[in-house]
């Protein structure tokens, strides 16, 4: 039986990518190498739907976000930062250690931010330089409406830098469209590659901010990428075997189609929370903002989510996440962006549904479904 | 005809390793990755020949080195950054970035560092607080006595950073024997995998300066990944496929024997530079302190190199490097460390036998070699 990796990253990869990562070695400073990383970049502004600069980075999406707040914010200068979840806490955590005065927006865990809130904190805080947003939450399984938060951000004209990493490629992330500055991704969530390479793009206003940020970088320092990527090359030794993954991914998805993939993905996450209720679970989050890559099911009462986590995979060899942080126990996570099919999902809830009345789960479950 | 990748690195893969590259991805806080991560850095401790913490990181040697700087000095922290080359001069550009004050000791290109005239910039700069060197300069092709230097930065009890990207691995590197603090290497180099980790050890001594550095950090911050590692973690996620063709590359390295694959590594380099100079070339660097992982061969008169490099490539599918920013157009480089044959380094020579000519090589050499 096949692993049905059902976690929201890494996701699993189709064979035809798995087979290019394997190719030999080249000179990373060479023509071929030359013409993989521009092809590569090109395919991701495409998919992006973006002009602007793109940056590929051998780092996780922490290396990205990272390179995001060097690169535009200097010590002192004040953020506002929302937060619906761990990695828009991360996003927090990143900002203060580089000295960022931040000002943080928190949203109830399981609901999104309102672009009216937005507003409010803005004219509550109009000095702030930058406003930072998470596209998509992972830890709750929510979704924020990127596009009426980034119209908010453009009324009062200021930097917007977004962790779209478990977004962007598989839900409409419109770059340009949106005025979003900077953007984050990472090679092993929608893209379909395996881990190894983020992702980051910079708008006019980015490299503005940029000219002036004093935040001391080398590795992530963005004027140095676009210094090598002009002559076609990356500053420091990149993952090749990653770009050579990534290269064949992207073709499978411009093959299908991006709106398309929206399209699939937008499915199979309701077949995926369908599903979870018929079982006579409940969702974590809003279901009006339910994540279309991950979906967060709240534990039940009585539920050992450890234990079910354990049969699921050594049963059914089905790999599901559990919570992060604050959220551990009280929620698991079922992803459905990348590489994922119907059968995928189908395989998944009914290995759940197997499973479920062993690690606790009473009656009251079958009860409701049928009420 | 298969691609003599001769440069130092990436280096070519084992076909093995190669393949478990391309495994499906699995969970990367799930129990069988956890073991991975637990293996691969026991193997590179021993391979490191120390007890202490190492972490691998997903990022180039360059982020290794981002990291020993950053997670042991404190903006304003006076360091002795000794440089024979390019790859020494990004460590200072690294240390400089982060605020620290720099003292170069600068040693003329092609010439190792003395360890009397490390002796000598540490009595007259008793108060630095960590002196940074370069193992191997691959940009010279030159390796530094690093057991004589490191016995020097013992006795005045300083902190040791070591930029081993290009040595450890391939020649002997003994982190414990030597007393050697922060020990960083990178995937493509002597361990025969793809780019895209890094490793840094960290000695207790390290330890005690981390807990003071002030330099911010997130993504490379070693305390983060010493906390994940307890638990068979990294902080974020990790090039997956990278590790698994270091568990497999790593095997190899063990099953050849560390000090057999020294002698191996020490008769290739012989080989080449003999081969080098009986076609009438010279050596770059001064030929006592010759590094047994690159050959730095100095561009005779008239000899155009990027010609040459072309010609190599297209006609004989032998890849060499060519010299980095001062030193471009007047040497090139014969990687030999990893996985490297003497068939390799014969066909490497014979091909610039053919080559040399056509790219401007003149007479002289052929009456030297008789000479």
């Amino acid at each position: 039986m096949a692993l049905n990796l059902r976690i929201p990253g890494p996701t699993p990869c189709p064979q035809e990518v798995l087979e290019a990562s394997a190719r030999p070695m080249i000179d990373h400073r060479g023509p071929e190498f030359r013409e993989i990383l521009l092809r590569v970049t090109s395919k991701l502004q495409e998919l992006y739907q973006t002009k602007n600069d793109l940056f590929i980075l051998t780092a996780s999406g922490t290396g990205a976000m990272e390179a995001a707040v060097v690169n535009t914010l200097s010590p002192g200068d004040k953020v506002l930062a929302s937060t619906i979840g761990e990695f828009g806490d991360r996003f927090i955590q990143i900002a203060k250690t580089y000295g960022a005065q931040v000002e943080v927006l928190r949203t109830p865990l399981g609901k999104a931010l309102d672009p009216d809130t937005l507003r409010k904190a803005l004219q509550a805080h109009p000095d702030v330089k930058a406003v930072l947003i998470t596209h998509n939450e992972t830890s709750t399984g929510v979704t924020n409406p990127l596009e009426g938060l980034a119209k908010v951000v453009r009324e009062f004209d200021k930097l917007l830098l977004v962790d779209a990493i478990s977004s962007i490629g598989s839900i409409p992330c419109r770059v340009d469209a949106w005025g979003l500055d900077v953007v984050t991704s990472g090679s092993q969530k929608g893209w379909m590659a395996p881990p190894g390479l983020s992702m980051v793009s910079m708008s006019a206003r980015a490299w503005q901010a940029q000219a002036q940020a004093k935040t001391p970088r080398v590795y992530f320092d963005l004027a140095a990428a676009k210094r090598y990527l002009e002559r076609g090359q990356t500053p420091w030794t990149p993952a090749v075997s990653v770009f050579y993954a990534m290269d064949v991914a992207l073709d499978r998805i411009r093959k299908e189609g991006q709106e398309n993939l929206f399209r699939r993905q937008a499915r199979l996450a309701q077949m995926c929370r369908d599903g979870v209720k018929e079982l006579g679970l409940s969702l974590f989050p809003d279901e009006a903002v339910a994540s279309n890559t991950v979906t967060a099911v709240a534990v039940p009462e009585g539920v050992d989510v450890e234990r079910l986590r354990q049969l699921l995979a050594k049963e059914h060899q089905v790999v599901v996440a559990g919570g992060q942080g604050s959220l551990a126990g009280k929620l698991f996570r079922i992803g459905h962006l990348g590489y994922c099919t119907e059968e995928d999902i189908r395989g998944c809830l009914a290995a759940l549904k197997a499973t479920l009345p062993r690690a606790g789960f009473q009656a009251v479950g079958a009860a409701r479904r049928s009420g």
